[in-house]
């Protein structure tokens, strides 16, 4: 195998979704047809790399031209509501979902002590000291649902208590287009725990 | 949407295997650790964009200081056996499985009047010009299994009619750990057609 196709290979192996077998074959396609392709993709690369940055309020991605974000700027928006997620990336998936109108605030991580994540790695500083401003009245915690997540949101319940704000997290129950066979026994159990009226 | 971030998702999803979710998940990534993901994959593009070409002689991924490719010089090798494939990257996959101890032709593509790829297109001039030196016996078609390969089959077949070469394909079958009931009527019409004996 040539060395920098083997390097081109294993740099895309990396991104989320990549497999062994998908990286070969994009690295390869881009080889192809480097024209469209690869020089597109270079340049993409360099112009995000130039542009984006993390907003210094939410932590969401946005341009330098533009920091605070765009929905930390909006005034239709509640911004008595704040939703705290992990990742910059969770603040997109939200805004997609259309159900939520207030403002955000990525954590970068979660707690974890198996990746040496701790309180001090995490953006939690800064939550405090928006949440001691006073205007907002709720946060919805928007974690995962896993130990880390489970973790990390008991550690901002015990943090934002001297406030006088209501900590919230997301319902727990089945996903949509699921059934009851292809549910995980804690889903199911959580699901049934939370349950709702039907009328 | 931030627009460079809109771009770098248009390219990634471009590449083959990545759809819109796991190209949004990979520019996210990317940006979320620049320094560790997106630095290197630009210096990894780069660096194959460079040094990274396709080879004079069989027209598989070789590097500038290697043109003939490796496989090209192999004195080992069996250089009466010509196996001709539509793409370079159709070169790994066969190497990879170890069943081939030939020398390689890449077409750059099959005929398909859909794409206005026709013979002018294709690698056919410098294929007729390896077999006319007289040194393959034998040329092993390793085309794709749709119309567009059976064209290219034919077309490749009358075209090298005035040399004394034989022309095979590749067999027709079940792919490994597969069964019956998942594969479709022409694949079972031609497996069953191409029945061999079992001692």
């Amino acid at each position: 195998m040539i060395e920098p196709l083997d390097n081109l290979m294993r740099a895309l192996a990396r991104l989320p979704g990549l497999g062994r077998r998908s990286s070969e074959r994009a690295a390869l396609a881009l080889l192809r047809k480097p024209e469209q392709l690869l020089d597109t993709l270079v340049e993409a690369l360099r112009e995000a790399r130039a542009t984006i940055c993390c907003c210094k309020l939410c932590g969401g991605f946005t341009s330098h031209e533009r920091n605070p974000c765009q929905l930390c700027t909006d005034a239709t928006r509640d911004f008595s509501l704040l939703c705290v997620v992990e990742e910059p990336s969770d603040i997109v998936a939200i805004e997609r979902s259309g159900g939520f109108r207030g403002c955000y605030h990525a954590l970068m991580g979660k707690l974890s002590p198996a990746r040496r994540s701790g309180p001090m790695e995490l953006r939690l500083g800064s939550l405090a000291t928006r949440v001691a401003e006073g205007r907002i009245k709720e946060v919805l915690l928007a974690l995962s649902t896993d130990m880390e997540g489970d973790a990390t949101a008991g550690y901002i319940s015990e943090l934002l208590k001297p406030f006088e704000v209501r900590v919230m997290r997301l319902a727990f129950g089945l996903p949509t287009d699921s059934g009851v066979a292809y549910s995980d026994p804690l889903t199911l159990k959580r699901a049934i725990n939370g349950r709702i009226a039907c009328n």
